[in-house]
């Protein structure tokens, strides 16, 4: 909002820290081979497995999420090597461009923008390529708000000499991802989504089957060398110089997480998420994914809008912040957030925005029916806090 | 909200503050005898003045708003003089307790809690008691959100040997109160109210006429001695230590407002405050004050209502922190201020805590008819930013 410089942010990621936070992040600068440090460290991995729900380890580079999936790459696999690259959006096609760069061989099976994959895709790809060594995909791809069935997938592996690799991203902290339960190979994610923390921090987690991959992955790698990580966490250190100030957040808002505990995490995101939906449909707008995650909230842009005025009259004359698409979506979607640092109630904020800004740009809504229809969503939900 | 501790207060002081100001406060300690300093007062003095609307000096204390309400009776008057005072709430009992500890003469103008005062009250006690040496008035009486008419009745002492004292710790900046123009003698204000600042300062200014009065007066005084600080103004500094990090906090929030300008913050104020009355009143709810002030929106509490436990449910199971009413309004009203780092949009919140919390309480109103009355509103001012 222009009047004092007060921002809401929507987008799905960098996301809303909280300031108790952030200001973690201004205690004095420490060394990381200090003692206390390796006590540092070894709070965050305990509470890091308690995250993926795994007792294998969480290792993290100072990067965004792209380098934790660059460093699944590099260590799991060997040049030359089939994978299938689940292709849906922005986010599988990076995951198509990484095995390409390290000379893999990708089987790629292309959506539309929008729809979530079939497990029986999956399924063919395997059975018509026996060979394939991994499964990339995304939980939830970020760039249409869909989300895949991971778990179906992480099945059709288990019999296999092939690992399921997902990028986790937007989906790790939203909504349930048990690592081992689910038998999921890899698991990726970043700092500024469920986390609700600065950017700066990937994670990644490796499966026992996964393990064995990376004994036998010859892709050159240095920074995301994960065997070199672990012989560091060995000696409670990491191999390089960690992104300092960043973990002390990360060790505050872990033991958040640990204190709100993971169900009532979901709960919250699945909440917000049904009553964003809800007040978008009583808008009389469409929801654009198939398969809609609970991460955020992707909207059909309506007939005739300018996406960009839209967002751009939130943006700086509002100070709400919303995203667009990207690529071969820009001008046709909207999306909204549910994760970091928000209560039921910035929701509310969301969707008088949506509503007012829509109504300003020209398109014909009921001011009103959109928080209305979110209100009554979130009552029950309220109720029970 | 209890998920990760968010709070969105809507209290009448203390208020939101933006992080931006709260963290100015964090610069390395200075001493307040150094040249530096007196720049940084030099520039406060200046956009105080704008504030206040006025050329006079604008002096302030490291104390609550109280400290320069005590501080404009110990300068002005004299033991035994006749003061009348407004008491149609909490803060004029203050004036009343006030006059009654220096040993003053109060008339008071006692009004039923919620009422405004009419000039012609005023007049008819000036008449009666011809020696009256001061008016002591609220601009706006925050315990019941009413607004008394300073400028009609400063009008009043324009032709006699009496001063008007206005508090106006919750009105200054949030609507007009030109002191030079509409001859306001002297004028009070804190900074944890419309300044949007942390609690801890206190501002006072005076006429010309006010300023005869203080050579007068003979009462005891020394932390709060405007002579003293007046020697020390001519000097760049200050009587005693102030408070260095707020005065830093002033200094940038200073430059905000002259930067936003008055008007755009009057407008603001104003907007916020119809948007919220139109709501309250969509959902069948029945405003307190007789005239209300743009500061603050109080609502009379529904019959049946347990305020204290509608109070609590925001408060600690949901984080929307509201006022109720204190002393004989205790349970019987519920405070929602528009002061203090707030959009248009986070009435919003307000609005939708207020219809969800009567709802879970049993109270019989339809959800969603508050948020869209104060959409409506809001619509045309969002329009135009």
């Amino acid at each position: 909002m222009e009047f004092l410089g007060k921002r809401y942010l929507f987008t799905p990621g960098p996301v809303p820290v909280a300031p108790k936070i952030l200001l973690t992040q201004a205690q004095p600068m420490t060394h990381h081979r200090l003692p206390e440090f390796s006590d540092i460290l070894r709070e965050i991995r305990e509470n890091l497995k308690y995250l993926f729900q795994t007792t294998n380890e969480v290792y993290f580079f100072a990067s965004s999420g792209t380098g934790a999936m660059e460093s699944a790459i590099v260590n799991l696999f060997s040049p030359g090597d089939k994978v299938i690259v689940v292709e849906a959006g922005k986010f599988g096609e990076r995951w198509r461009e990484l095995a390409r760069t390290y000379g893999l061989e990708p089987i790629v099976i292309k959506l539309e923008w929008g729809k979530a994959v079939k497990p029986e895709m999956v399924e063919t790809a395997l059975k018509n390529n026996p060979d394939v060594k991994g499964i990339l995909i995304q939980a939830c791809e970020t760039s249409t708000g869909v989300k895949h069935p991971v778990k179906e997938i992480a099945e059709l592996t288990r019999e296999r000499e092939c690992v399921i690799v997902i990028d986790a991203i937007t989906a790790l902290g939203v909504y349930p991802l048990p690592m081992d339960e689910w038998g999921l190979d890899v698991v990726i994610t970043g700092s500024q989504k469920a986390l609700s923390l600065p950017p700066g921090l990937s994670f990644i987690s490796f499966s026992k089957k996964a393990q064995m991959f990376v004994e036998r992955s010859k892709l050159p790698k240095y920074y995301f060398d994960l065997t070199r990580e672990k012989k560091a966490y060995q000696k409670d250190t990491t191999a390089f110089t960690p992104a300092v100030s960043l973990l002390l957040a990360l060790r505050e808002m872990l033991r958040r997480i640990r204190e709100i505990g993971l169900a009532r995490l979901f709960e919250h995101h699945r909440v917000l998420s049904e009553a964003c939906r809800a007040g978008v449909v009583a808008l009389g707008l469409e929801l654009f994914p198939e398969v809609p995650s609970e991460s955020l909230t992707v909207v059909k842009a309506p007939v005739g809008l300018e996406v960009g005025k839209f967002l751009q009259l939130l943006r700086d004359r509002w100070g709400v912040v919303f995203a667009g698409g990207q690529d071969q979506l820009k001008g046709k979607i909207i999306r909204i957030t549910h994760m970091g640092d928000q209560s039921p109630f910035d929701l509310l904020i969301a969707m008088s925005a949506l509503e007012l800004g829509l109504k300003i740009m020209g398109v014909e809504i009921q001011l009103g029916e959109g928080v209305k229809a979110v209100e009554n969503r979130l009552y029950s939900y309220l109720a029970t806090l």
